[in-house]
């Protein structure tokens, strides 16, 4: 069994206590199992996930946290009875890193859906007991199962964001057949997944919009992002001529926001996927029930749909927008993550930065 | 032009200000046109529409309201250029009379969703300008577009619920692919719709769940509907056990309720159609984000879909429960219907009783 201390042989950051403040900590990866992968970590993508369990939003904080669930590395060593991976290869693991492997949900790679309970990357109970600690670290032993292959000519510190912000937003928009070219798709929020879901939307093929509080958002929206439209979602005066007009809306805002607005600019049987996380959602029946409107909720996919994703963007040329950050800056991200300041998703330079 | 008066060819009971009492009305129906069906009504079922617009609730009543959207009758008569229709077949019409016909929901039978807005069957602006007039009334003169065909052995009295109880609970589970063998439904509400969708479910070979508020509710949903189980919806005891057990739920309730408990009933990937109309939708996003659950609307059906219900109806014998009542006792029937003391569906015997 894994032990923690000090001295361990992993070295990572980690929060002690629910201020979220991180530092550096030494803790014990378990040893390679034959069927697992160890892999050097070169990146890893910061998550509003990473806020909520470092600072114990949720109650269920088991300190020291070592955030982290949008990683990226380089096999340094495998089991024996793995055939996936070898020594070399560009890796990536998500926001899981265990599930049954026997149950309904697994035998169809929803591993995320696992009728026992997926086993999150970071702050959960591994199999040995210990508690997981995320991609804020120099190395992980992870269970090929939860392991991508990232494509060679895809640059390491992009496929970070993929793990968790790309593929929530994949996930769904695959599920509900948004890569019909033509057809029309709104985007609230742009922040990590917002962005992606512009980025995938226009891969596909579809008309973009997309919805924002703040004109600031505009020039990038439509210049950088390749949008087709930007919208001041309290301007009445632009929501209104959309009635009716969008056949999709990527709901990627966190923030208290109306629902019936936006339900309102869906098309009969329109569909609003829901990933953001406001603190409830509140809608009139009529806002569903006239035009047989769909609300689909979202959370990260699953193994085969995450490989999927990686090459699709690879054979697409999709890249996140990134800002790359040595770890020691880590405090501060998560800081100017809080308040909504960045464009659009850090990534840890752990190679480099993490000594 | 049809006019209104004291003295017309139609006979009906008719609302005449917010108080909703019904009192008989003479006014006339338009001449027959080269495309419509004439049809002496035998039964029209009582549904809360008509409460909504005999009381003006969404103050857009546009008195005398002359309620009713099922309606059954037998032709008398068709124009020159009605090729599905005879006299003396057994028809029914629900909830519109009128689409533009052009569009893609028209071409696709699914008219109740027409992009010009589809005509309902009372209380509308009808194509010649008048205000379209319901079932509690002799005849109705109808595009045969919007006329059903109702199969010989249906007993007309049972086929008027269907048209817009049956067809609203039919086409959302149809849609959802609620009718695997083997899955479970849950059904929130036991009324006119709720007791259709336990039928429906039976019909299907689902495993059927009936949540209710009332006890008194639990023999009949057993015996009579047939429901594989009863739930008191309040007893945490009796809900808890039942998490992540259902396929689908259809929800009929009108009066407002709790979606978190009912959501955490559903499987991963569950469904819940919503077709009552409750003050507002809340819930909290992890109740369908987690298990990525879905919330459907739905209103009604299109023509092809109806006709394909009553047959479908027909070949399984499925009857709705009626309460036969003579046209003097709507205002009671009514009365009753707003403090839902009626299983399960109120039917006037027009045929019989209006002279």
């Amino acid at each position: 069994m894994a032990t923690e201390s000090e001295n361990g042989n992993c070295l990572g950051w980690a929060a002690r206590d629910p201020s979220g403040v991180l530092s550096p900590y030494k803790f014990n990866r378990r040893v390679l199992g034959c069927d697992d992968v160890s892999l050097k970590i070169t990146h890893c993508g910061i998550c509003y996930a990473d806020v909520v369990w470092t600072r114990n939003k949720l109650g269920d904080s088991k300190y020291p946290v070592v955030p982290g669930h949008e990683i990226v590395g380089i096999v340094q060593d495998v089991g024996s009875n793995v055939h996936g991976f070898k020594t070399g290869d560009h890796v990536g693991v998500g926001t899981y890193v265990d599930s049954c492997r026997s149950c309904e949900y697994c035998d169809d790679g929803l591993e995320v859906h696992c009728s026992k309970g997926s086993v999150h990357t970071f702050n959960a109970v591994d199999v040995d007991g210990t508690i997981t600690k995320g991609g804020y670290s120099s190395f992980i032993v992870v269970h090929e199962r939860y392991c991508y292959k990232i494509p060679d000519n895809y640059p390491l510190a992009y496929a970070a964001p993929l793990l968790c912000a790309g593929i929530t937003v994949y996930t769904p928009m695959k599920r509900h057949k948004m890569d019909q070219p033509g057809k029309s798709l709104g985007v609230i929020g742009l922040g990590g997944l917002g962005h992606m879901a512009v980025k995938f939307g226009k891969a596909f093929g579809l008309h973009v919009t997309v919805f924002s509080t703040s004109i600031s958002k505009k020039e990038e929206a439509l210049n950088l992002l390749g949008a087709d439209r930007f919208v001041i979602s309290s301007d009445e005066q632009q929501m209104q001529p959309l009635t009716k007009s969008l056949d999709f809306i990527v709901d990627t805002a966190s923030g208290d926001h109306a629902f019936d607005p936006y339900m309102a600019l869906l098309k009969t049987y329109g569909v609003l996927v829901l990933v953001g996380f406001p603190s409830e959602i509140k809608l009139h029946p009529a806002s569903i029930i006239l035009g047989s409107k769909t609300i689909f909720g979202s959370v990260t996919g699953g193994t085969k749909e995450t490989q999927e994703m990686l090459e699709f963007c690879a054979a697409n040329k999709i890249y996140p927008e990134i800002e790359l950050v040595p770890i020691q800056y880590v405090n501060e991200a998560l800081e100017r993550l809080i308040k909504r300041d960045i464009k659009y998703r850090f990534v840890i330079d752990v190679e480099n930065s993490l000594k």
